[in-house]
């Protein structure tokens, strides 16, 4: 059985669009393969603590006080839904050029020693390694403005896809996707192409990624 | 009279490296300029909010309710602070390979529709423009890695200062300064090396920006 874990990063419900690839996702996914397990972890609406002080002294920490326990509970809680996740599909909007603030402290708990993470100075310039792997990671994304590809208008100016992708290697990612709807500021004909491009992108990605359990078992 | 606006990010307090480069920032710039007024916003101690649905609605409407004002008066004030500086000092360490959580939060509090940027579709492919100008923004920045340059061990994940300097655009940023520590996770000679570099660096960049009143009036 596939296991998903649909991370939501948009403040807005209803009117975000990155949602929306979230459930044609879903809703394409669930077609083909109805044993499909979703979990849904809303961080737009429900952001998780931003880390403190406290925060990393404990995890640092080798035997943990109640106190340091209940104070990485939640994060506990997120690592296990990315290790229990087959499939890591993340819905968000672009603010400010990277991601909400909502969904990095979601990857500032996530991020851990020992938990997503080893740390060893024997391995050289490298010290660090990620605990998980095999897992595939989709990046649904809508953003207001265009052009951020090498020489084109914002150039240099994406630090939400580039920056998922990069941080994801901690979440053991195997492979990763991006879909994204762009121009949403505009609201014209060039935003209605891009979003219908791309709610044909997410059924594309997901015929190539579904494997329903009966043809998996013939 | 300059005006510094100082925004620490670090969730570390005494052990923060990027709060001791800002430290020494402020002492160097107040010996050469013992009028300088610094603000300091701590957004690694207390974080901003989290921008919400509600907040979106309300910076988008035209008139404001009670409420509304209630929910947006710290995006005031933070906007205030960077409207009223003429030097904009962010210390801040990487998370992630990209800003704290905390820090994201600012930028989405401080980003704002006819506030520090106004929208018009007149304007063509860049609808957006800041409304405030002329402020020098430095970042001063610690990480663990190193190499992010190119064709470096870690190429492309840097999301702290390109992204910083993307969006300080909606800051009324003129110009850029960095300084960064690495290989804090080393803790071997190269840290050694680049935290002893960052500190001259920072005493050099202050000898460039720092006017005295004295010496502006004669």
């Amino acid at each position: 059985m596939t296991r998903i874990l649909r991370i939501d990063a948009s403040a807005r419900a209803e009117r975000s669009l990155s949602r929306k690839l979230g459930d044609r996702f879903i809703r394409e996914w669930t077609a083909r393969d109805p044993e499909v397990e979703v979990i849904v972890r809303d961080v737009g609406q429900t952001p998780p603590p931003f880390i403190s002080e406290a925060w990393i002294a404990a995890v640092f920490s080798p035997g943990m006080t109640a106190e340091q326990r209940a104070l990485t509970a939640i994060s506990d809680e997120l690592i296990a839904e990315v290790a229990d996740a087959d499939i890591i599909v993340f819905t968000t909007p672009m603010y400010n050029y990277g991601m909400p603030a909502a969904l990095k402290a979601w990857f500032d708990q996530v991020v851990r020693v020992n938990k997503t993470f080893t740390f060893d100075l024997a391995r050289g310039d490298r010290p660090l390694e990620p605990v998980l792997s095999g897992k595939t990671v989709v990046a649904l994304t809508s953003c207001g403005e265009f052009g951020f590809g090498p020489g084109e208008l914002n150039d240099g100016g994406d630090h939400l896809v580039p920056h998922l992708r990069f941080a994801s290697r901690y979440l053991g990612m195997s492979e990763f996707h991006h879909v994204g709807i762009e121009y949403q500021e505009f609201g014209d004909h060039r935003h209605d192409a891009s979003r219908q491009a791309a709610f044909l992108s997410v059924e594309d990605l997901v015929a190539r990624l579904a494997h329903p359990a009966a043809s998996r078992v013939a």
